[in-house]
């Protein structure tokens, strides 16, 4: 049965270019980016600025290193920030929270939904008034969608109630939106709606946008300013990106059909529910299933060409361009099949 | 009614050296630790390493000093460390345990009582295979007694299924035994018994014990002889220690007194509780009483002339030799004619 | 004067993708870099270490994260390293071999010839024996051409020599060949003779070969394997990198027509001097004029359209692809008009 | 001739506490500092500020830690420091300033005589203007005396025009006075005069002053509350100190007699050159002899009970309270015997 052709649910990070992006890349304008801009790479952080309502915006080679940026530019040494348990800055990112941006990780329980946490408890951990050598709480990171919650959507009130709770607490505010896009799709708002009152944002332009490489962090000028001479410290400053930029300016004019991949992980989960599987309704493209062993149900799939990723204890189901309402069909009927 | 003496139940830190302490440190040996050593440290040193049953010892201005050089060399960036919410190491050293030992905290859930994991848990987070790019967890921090959980002793047998559990995991065992003294007179085994299994180990001369200065840091002639390159590195080697170091060595000669405290805590928490108040039954020395409103509290019982301070939501006394039998019964007084 | 069209020796770094490297880009085949492997970014990798002659290799976004990943992996926190003054590591990567890889910089002075210390010199330093709270010397750099000697190439008995010093000191050597195609070219031997005794080598696809990005660290198996983390860890993993892997492939094929750029820089040299500027036999495709007031100078040139930048105070003009004997030939007639 | 009762003079680290400064210690008046303040912590803390002309000071327990404090609190991550060839922070504090301070260091040449730059030459560096990529350098290391140097003092005009280069290049400016009283006794000032125009001073009360143990670092308000918390992070913050504290407001009451150490150094370096060796007159209590082979001859002068160590490949001797006017004429006559 290994040689069923693969269903590749693994990330929606594996969506490769496709011809429009090939040819948009083939005929970029570009310019030394290192030494001053280039113009394609400039076209594209001005549109992602602009998509995201902040000042200003940088290109990154991944959104780990967006994240780590703005971590490194909000945290002093020794300053404890807050992000809800299993972020991707907590788990996802090899500690550079940590050691690189030197930051002390909190994480805070789903209280108030899964996947966050609710300003009561940011008001009670951060209102702590440290003495002279406590820990100092300075950061909230949120992460809307919350990939290992299984795609959760932080609602807009709930967004408006966290950051204004992080105000209170005279918090700055980082937001992953690493899936932020899928976010606005599912509660059918602008982006901007979701970036208010956070200080930066990162989004990603090769999970279910399908550009081939790069995210992009976003926030005032003066922090794109630092934030540019931190991307050079960490060796994210590239030369001629402006291949790059071209399939992210494709990616983004798909924005608007991100939505199909949310069908599809309903559809999908649907169909395991049926077939008996302990699945919870997804929120957007994630679908997390529970099982009693993760690791032999993942190979147990893989057997059927049906590939996945373990997360959080669960099985990773994730809809994309390249895994779309064909393949989920065709999924469930091998797993049908197979039982 | 602020000019009463004042009960100082802040910390069993506050204690001050009495004739005996003071004579001897006036009458030491001494020596240039850094350049070789110092004869009444190394006095110290081995008597500290005989009591723990390790190899090797090495003194340290502070607990908090010896944990961040155990931490140091025990973790690699990007290491992950488990260690039980509130712990020490991740609360009150600053975040030091992430910015310059380069470990990512794991906070753990008391799923097996005051302040400890379970051995299941430990497997749980541990077991889990990380690919490449993930999270290495390699160390496990466990406190004996545990301050947040106010003084609670790990007692023998969870001491024994967790450090199991850390060795199935291939993790290495970090304890911070800064009150290990109140958890073996509270237990009444030898400190060795509970240092079975670790590999490393921070005890303080300067609590209970009543020295004015230092902890030691222990375990193999290895370890030890790298983490005098880091007390070095922090700034933490000390030229004619030995002064303190005589203090240390008659500190160690009242281990045996230190259950006194723990029979002056179970008064004074009997009386609280008699008084209305919410107050567990404590292990050893510390008392944690869940009141509303935690920091006028504390203003009312300074007023009172009791010194106290808070600690994860509550009110922490702690007594010790300069706040004994007659203190507690003082306190009880004045906060039974005040109400 | 300044619509005249400009000349712009400012870096090899400028070079934008030609259509040939264009069309490959547009054509290759990709997979997620991050979750496996991307076919065309193994196929680059490959080559390169078989250019090298080392075991592996691994694909970066720039040289400065290439030296960092390096540097990160041979140092331990406190372990000093020796480079020539001036080196790429201690000058342009903004103080990350300090403060990310934890090594202390020692520069050397150029005893040997312009960009190198002599063997005696690293034995001076590195033989002396520490204590154990004394600075380890573990590592040599060097830099192949050396970029702020004016490109100066490191010559093969001088190479074997200073290897050969490294092991009696047991200091591991990692040698930045961000342009080492051209010292090999230089000097009209293989690459493989240059990396003779070296760890770890990084060399630059998008300098003189002209990709429009990346770079490639290579060594032992082991070495690559660890690599591959702390890429991920500086936010270096990217997705379907293959289209900038298919970039430099097509880069290696012109690995023998960079020679052109040495000649083009002598010429440019040759031309200066006969013009009275201050200008130094170059040995490859860097010229450095010393001139009174670089400030200013740079300032004069931009004015006539030549594009130069300032390096150890002096001007520096590169020739490469897009700056060939052409436009030297222009820019020695715009300066010789204006004179 | 190895059972010769030993002359000492490693350091003038190793002298011991008298029956003066052992009695101080025992009587002395003590309280919690890291809780809130030491009693006589606080008022050798105001005699330093006092002495130094800052606004507040802070004991550590070592002058590495001062130094590292101070470095930490003035760089930010990337920053590159001036420091002169040799001085303690590049040498003999384990890469600190760079892996926990986070500091780019950049060796100064002693352009201006023995262990010290021109004020030309900060300018060359430091006024090189980066662009957003560059290195910032944001602060000057000045050492007086310079220990590398032989106890080199660093006269006023000369600190008065380094200030003056710092400030026009905008560095802060940091001294490393851990032997500034024997710089203030050769120039016979005050040691405020040598502090005029500094940010942060670091002095030593274990070297020529002979207290067992603690350093000062000292500056504005605001820089020794923030140093507080800095020396809680490094574990430096000790309970009970001011039994050390005592000893060290004994020791500045001997400021005045450490100009005997300097007329011991100038006895022993006149008679080493009548003996034949090469030395330098020295300007304090540090005699350098350059000698063939430095281990054999410090080998050698330990068999003659003669204790020295090596520093930058010579012998150094040092004079100091517990190796007097005798100890140097003894040492000169075993050495004359010998020959």
């Amino acid at each position: 049965m290994t040689n069923l052709p693969p269903l590749d649910f693994r990330s929606d990070t594996v969506t490769k270019p496709d011809e429009q992006m090939r040819t948009a890349m083939a005929n970029a304008e570009v310019g030394d980016d290192v030494l001053d801009h280039d113009p394609t790479m400039r076209a594209l952080e001005d549109r992602v600025a602009g998509l995201l309502g902040t000042e200003s915006a940088l290109w990154v080679p991944s959104g780990s290193m967006g994240n780590l940026i703005a971590l490194f530019l909000h945290l002093r040494k020794g300053d404890r920030f807050l992000a809800p348990l299993g972020a991707h800055v907590l788990e996802a990112e090899l500690g550079t929270a940590a050691w690189i941006a030197g930051g002390m990780p909190h994480p805070m329980d789903w209280d108030a939904g899964p996947g966050r946490m609710s300003a009561a408890a940011i008001h009670e951990v951060a209102a702590n008034e440290a003495p002279y050598d406590g820990l100092r709480t300075t950061l909230l990171c949120i992460e809307n969608t919350h990939n290992a919650a299984g795609g959760a959507v932080l609602p807009l009130d709930a967004h408006v109630q966290l950051v204004a709770a992080a105000r209170e607490c005279r918090l700055k505010v980082h937001l992953d939106g690493a899936r932020l896009w899928n976010a606005a799709a599912a509660l059918g708002v602008a982006p901007t709606e979701l970036t208010v009152g956070v200080d930066t944002v990162q989004v990603c332009l090769s999970k279910g946008l399908g550009a081939p490489v790069g995210s992009v962090v976003a926030g005032s000028a003066e922090f794109v300013a630092e934030a540019r001479r931190v991307r050079k410290m960490l060796g994210g400053g590239v030369r001629q990106g402006g291949v790059l930029a071209a399939a992210g300016l494709v990616a983004l004019d798909r924005i608007d059909t991100i939505g199909e991949d949310h069908v599809n992980a309903r559809t999908l989960a649907a169909g395991l529910t049926e077939l008996g599987w302990s699945v919870r309704e997804p929120d957007t493209n994630i679908v997390l299933a529970a099982v009693p062993d993760v690791r032999n149900t993942i190979k147990g799939l893989a057997r059927l060409g049906i590939l996945t990723t373990p997360i959080a204890g669960q099985v990773r189901f994730v809809t994309h361009r390249d895994a779309g309402a064909g393949d989920v069909k065709e999924a469930l009927h091998r797993i049908s099949s197979a039982s």
